[in-house]
């Protein structure tokens, strides 16, 4: 199959010029942010003090992205095509801002950097400045929804961004650094969840140029041949454009578009008709090979820097001090003609502007790259028709995903005609107990689906891969252009994303800042198959850290729940879908559990996000309590419960109060977050003077540093997981990490003063049933048959 | 090209019936772990009292393990060869125990299950059971070097196994469900730095069983030829085997493993004898289609089993109580025909055993899987030969990790004969500094190399790709065969690696209470370009918390050090060097910064972990400071140091202590941690009642975290990184987030009692600094001179 495209007629002369004219332009634009501070016109030779002091940014990638940018637009017009700008090479900023510049979206958004040689100026000075913008395509950047700092997860978002969105085209820019990361390797995959008669189109556009910062890189060393196969082998029908001659590679890009938007174009429609063949289409996509540095010099100090990795950053680096330098820079901005481009008043020229797209055809415009635009409110059901008859108090046992699983069913089905919610997950819906939303909808699938499968169909809307990278990226996307989504995943697991999470909580961090970018929804994890309940699989499974990590992010951007019981779970996944503008991580069981609250105590906890669990407490009112057994999580919450039920049998006179969190921010200062209780509200919770003795779920460090300034906070004592795990019994988990039952009345003994004396025979049998314990579990396989058939007394 | 083998020969017939009897015999011992405690033999009819309470573990994936580990079996007695079995999937772990029971390295190591009825009861009983072995290919299983619970690192790992072991291969399976994992998917490119002259083999061995827990795979249900496309286009040559009847299976896979292990000897010879064409070989790898849970059930309650999903985990449940379930397994394990496998006593029968390899040559006591073993010293060369001579303190400008460099480029040459020492990078060697390294070894890099390229080769020592999951499996896949290595990498990047890092942390806690398993070098991370120096970057590149999770690990495993100058770093750097079973996490800055220890100094302050810096303080002798001013990383020391200055100058009778940390968890209790400070040399240098102002490299809840239990905890006042950045000037950055030297100043004016009426202007002397800064550094891009300027004042 020949894959170089014939060139002969896809543009005119005239076209031609042009649309180099304008490739140039843009290109004039990127330099003069990386360089000059003022003389932006270069009205006058360039003199030191016209250069910027730091030299800042990366020019390496940009001509590449600037020809893209430059060709898409003439799609777009020619077309009418709504198509957004994935800019894997982030850190090509200056590409990207010159483009929006150059189609006025960047002015409309921010009028003082306007269409005249005063903006210009203003445009160059801002960029890598103090006071001014970032280096990379960040939010700040119209158009963007992918800074790309960290690479990998271009390819990903723009197969988010595609879902549910038929007439979109993501045009989606990945330089082959980034082709080199895991996460990208992977995307390539996406085309097997992507459904041409429902879904957009994604235009993968391989950019070889050739260098990482100081290294060639894989894929453009590799062969044709070999990249060709390789991408066929992923699926895809791979069309090259290769050259570095700007006359022949604009009429190989022109060409080579032309045939694959009918490319495009067809595949939607045989699918839209019913005419498509089953399976997964074989979409197009360009492997684009052009100098890295492309049209900047080519040697400095006599070494090569275009078409090479010296072209990485700012190729000729010391022009404020060295002539020969700064010789070097203006001739390179002149050889683009600016009066060619702009005119007097420094626009660019009527003719050049004619050529970008108009209104929210820009790509810099287009309301798809600020998503809250085009964000509806998620329908959500009335989650009172969800609550679990609690009965007697612990009595009911329940799952309490399976639970919420039913509620999201609804949710789903509710939102099937607006088509904008959708569950991510890395196979594990229904191992997290969450099959129930099978009723209504699917996993999709693209391959072959054979009679036995079950639930996989075209029209699916739970996106399972296993890829904790792909869950997160994909619905990264699919949030940041204004739809709705969770992703449940195993709890160890979740650290696979720590590193995308940082970067979407930043990305939401500066966005929170810039009012022209609407709110989009929360970011939802729901992770489950947490630590404490991983009966198949062991230490490599058992890791609570994630919440560490969540908890240094900036307080309003950040929420961590965990809710004890089914109902809890329901208020709590009710409230994250509502949410915006935030990421929201809920941990829960998907484990048999018993269940505490009943609905109307569940919301009241809730709301409140922490509170005194009276039915579980024998204080005296308007008496300080001996000691408070507080908790966070399902299975410490049991614990702690079961714990309060020994030391209450055994030492009546012991006035203990419970207290349950759900919202585990809300142990902080108010100044920290804004769940944070006040510290009146906290010392009436956890009193300022007696032992808290605390189970958490997690590492038990975090419960210190959420409540280091709290003025009993040398009284509270925190169990939680120390990092001692394998394949053994629920229960015996806890012993291993001494947050069981046992070990917790133990420390509330040892801790109250004076208690220890008096409750000498309680302490002994508490120790003898850890020793009974060890033996029993090890003799039969399964815990004591008291600690499996515990309940909480009836009152 | 056919790659589907002609089978006609491979095997006699009485070849065929032996391999297949072993072959039941690793199948049989792996459903009799996940079912029995007792009857191992099946010598009498099964009983509920025979079943397991709790039925844990994965079938699915095993019968194919088990079937690979027989042929290659094979390939080691026919050749004799040196050959390590990564088990991708490493839910398996009841394949990978039932093979080196086999083979008797697991009596070995574990005597009392010895190879008899009573020790295969133990076996079977053992296995997910409490007190017993975890479910997995865990450190406690023979042969393995790979856990597998997390997937994605089975063919990086192996890959970094082969480095430098010409004469080892190294089989490695990868689950379907893994292959779509990121890390994997980019892992199949590590033949690119694969030099067959001096690195071993890596034999990847796809095994589609065509489904996760509740899925097909992605390459499961991809047709053939799209896979020898995929593969092909990563550089391979791929084999099929495809089938399920186990008498054509078998004959496929001799075949089709000879013709492998040829193709592999050929590939050696010519590259070890100069005859290898240039670039990069094709290596073979098997692609092997057989059901999911093989030879299992086909069959439960009406419902697909066998070549099916639900054949993942127990295929067959409810055995205890359920008599027909019991008889399904009843009649699954007799159809292995235990008799025909094991003779009276229970042992394996003698012409069964002599299918396995002896010595060494069995894979359960290959000793590349127990690196330590074969682990030799380090060389280092004397580390007081790259001091940096300080001159007047402060004064000496040097780039920290360029004297590393220095070090490192010496360490390299020592060991280059060993060939056991690598450095690993995305593309960062340069960048961060390490250049050095290059005047002796280069980046090994086996695509084609340009004239123009700069220390690329075939036999470098230096490996970089812009992925930091492969960095990381290497690396680990290195280590754990006994070598050693650094990774250099971007510190906010190094997030990429989270749960990487944790499955080794885990890994390494619980080889450190196996006896058998010897001491592997430590695992090194050099984070440079640091939060507080992305000139060229911004927000997304700055992250300080990968030390928080780093924290969170068991205490004798993981070391934090924050180095505050090159000699520092060179203390820290070769003490690293020279540990073992530990994770070291080094960071430090690539930019030019002021030097303060002279080399006697920085051993004497390293060695304590944390000291006070006399020279800075102006407390007298006897009499406690009025002030603690304490720092950790460089950008705070420097900060410090110079509110320190800023402090004497404007309030000379401010009685000021100065302290520094290293070792940043020498801030723990002693009881947390081995290298804690007692309480009272905590007290000591922290004192008991007075402010301490503390200026930290990353998020400051850690320091709270870490200091919580220590009596002047409440007046321990932190700064560090409140997650404020963007791309702009170093002093700047310090700015936003509040850490720079007026901040501190600032603050410790107004900690101090009754100083804050008293310095009324020096206090407001300050504020103008800031507000000075603010508009300096908008209006030229550069920081104040002044600041640019600042040294420490002669004394």
């Amino acid at each position: 199959m020949e894959k170089h495209i014939s060139t002969a007629a896809a543009l005119t002369e005239a076209e031609l010029g042009l649309i180099d004219r304008y490739w140039r332009a843009a290109n004039y634009l990127s330099v003069g942010q990386i360089y000059l501070l003022a003389n932006p016109l270069l009205r006058e030779p360039l003199k030191p003090e016209h250069i910027k002091p730091r030299l800042l940014g990366h020019w390496g990638t940009t001509p590449g992205l600037n020809f893209i940018y430059a060709h898409l637009n003439r799609l777009i017009r020619g077309r009418d095509l709504d198509v957004i700008y994935i800019c894997g090479p982030g850190h090509g900023g200056p590409g990207m801002v010159a483009n929006t510049y150059l189609e006025g979206s960047y002015s409309e958004i921010y009028p003082d950097i306007s269409e005249d040689a005063e903006g210009m100026r203003k445009l160059f000075r801002q960029f890598s400045f103090p006071g001014g913008i970032p280096s990379h395509a960040a939010p700040e950047t119209p158009g963007s929804i992918h800074e790309g700092g960290e690479l990998g997860y271009a390819l990903v978002h723009a197969y988010g961004a595609a879902f549910d969105n038929p007439d979109l085209i993501v045009a989606c820019v990945i330089g082959d650094g980034e082709a080199e990361t895991g996460p990208l390797a992977a995307s390539w995959h996406s085309n097997k969840f992507l459904n041409p008669a429902r879904d957009g189109a994604v235009l993968p556009i391989l950019h070889l140029n050739g260098y990482k910062i100081a290294n060639p890189t894989i894929l453009g060393r590799a062969a044709d041949d070999d990249l060709r196969r390789l991408f066929e082998g992923y699926g895809y029908e791979p069309f090259f454009v290769d050259g570095h001659e700007p006359r022949d590679m604009h009429q190989q890009m022109a060409a080579t578009m032309d045939r694959i938007f009918d490319r495009i174009r067809d595949i939607q429609h045989q699918a839209r008709n019913g005419k498509a063949a089953d399976g997964c289409p074989r979409w197009p996509m360009i492997v684009l090979r052009s100098p890295k540095g492309w049209t900047g010099p080519k040697e400095v100090d006599g070494k090569k820097v275009e078409g090479f990795w010296r072209a990485h950053q700012v190729p000729v680096s010391n022009c404020r001090e060295d002539d020969g330098h700064r010789k070097i820079l203006e001739d390179w901005m002149r050889g683009y003609d600016p009066e060619d481009l702009f005119d007097t008043g420094g626009r660019l020229k009527p003719e050049l502007r004619a050529l970008a797209p108009a209104g929210k055809r820009r790509m810099g415009a287009n309301p798809h790259a600020n998503g809250g635009l085009l964000r509806r409110e998620l329908a959500v059901p009335d989650l009172r028709d969800y609550a679990v008859d609690i009965g007697r108090r612990g009595s009911v046992v329940a799952q309490s995903t399976q639970v919420l699983g039913h509620y999201l069913r609804d949710t789903m089905k509710l939102n099937a005609e607006a088509a904008n919610f959708r569950i991510f997950g890395p196979d594990e819906t229904e191992s997290n107990r969450l099959g129930s939303v099978f009723e209504v909808t699917d996993r999709v699938w693209m391959e072959d689906i054979e009679p036995y499968d079950i639930h996989l169909s075209r029209d699916g809307r739970v996106v399972e891969v296993l890829s904790e990278h792909l869950c997160q990226g994909w619905l990264e996307g699919y949030l940041l252009t204004g739809r709705h989504g969770l992703f449940s995943c195993y709890e160890a697991f979740i650290h696979i994303i720590d590193s995308m999470f940082n970067q979407h909580a930043k990305w939401l961090k500066v966005t929170g800042e810039l009012e022209w970018r609407k709110p989009i929804s929360s970011l939802n994890y729901l992770l489950t198959s947490h630590v404490w309940r991983q009966d198949h699989n062991g230490f490599s499974h058992q890791d609570p850290g994630f919440i560490d990590l969540v908890a240094n992010k900036k307080a309003d951007i950040v929420r961590i729940y965990l809710p004890p019981d089914a109902n809890t779970l329901l208020w709590v996944g009710d409230h994250c879908l509502r949410t915006y503008d935030r990421i929201n991580v809920i941990v829960a069981g998907k484990q048999p559990e018993p269940q505490w609250l009943s609905m109307d105590e569940a919301v009241k906890h809730c709301e409140a996000g922490i509170g005194i669990w009276h039915w579980a407490s024998n204080e005296e009112e308007a008496v300080a309590p001996d000691l408070v057994m507080a908790c966070a999580g399902d299975v410490p919450t049991m614990e702690t419960l079961a714990a309060v039920d020994l030391l209450r049998k055994a030492i009546p006179a012991l006035k203990i109060r419970t207290v349950n969190v759900v919202d585990l921010l809300a142990l902080q200062s108010r100044d920290q977050h804004p769940h944070g209780l006040t510290d009146e509200a906290f010392d009436a919770i956890f009193t300022s003077d007696k032992p808290v003795i605390f189970a958490y779920h997690g590492y038990p460090y975090l419960i210190h540093r959420l409540t280091y300034k709290r003025t009993n906070h040398e009284n509270i004592h925190v169990r939680g997981f120390i990092e001692e795990g394998t394949t053994t019994t629920p229960f015996d988990m806890t012993v291993l990490n001494e947050l069981d039952r046992y070990h917790l009345a133990i420390e509330a003994i040892e801790r109250v003063p004076g208690l220890k004396e008096k409750a000498a025979d309680a302490l002994a049998a508490f120790h003898d049933k850890l020793a009974e314990h060890h033996a029993y579990v090890r003799e039969y396989g399964e815990d004591m048959p008291e600690v499996r058939n515990w309940t909480w007394p009836t009152a």
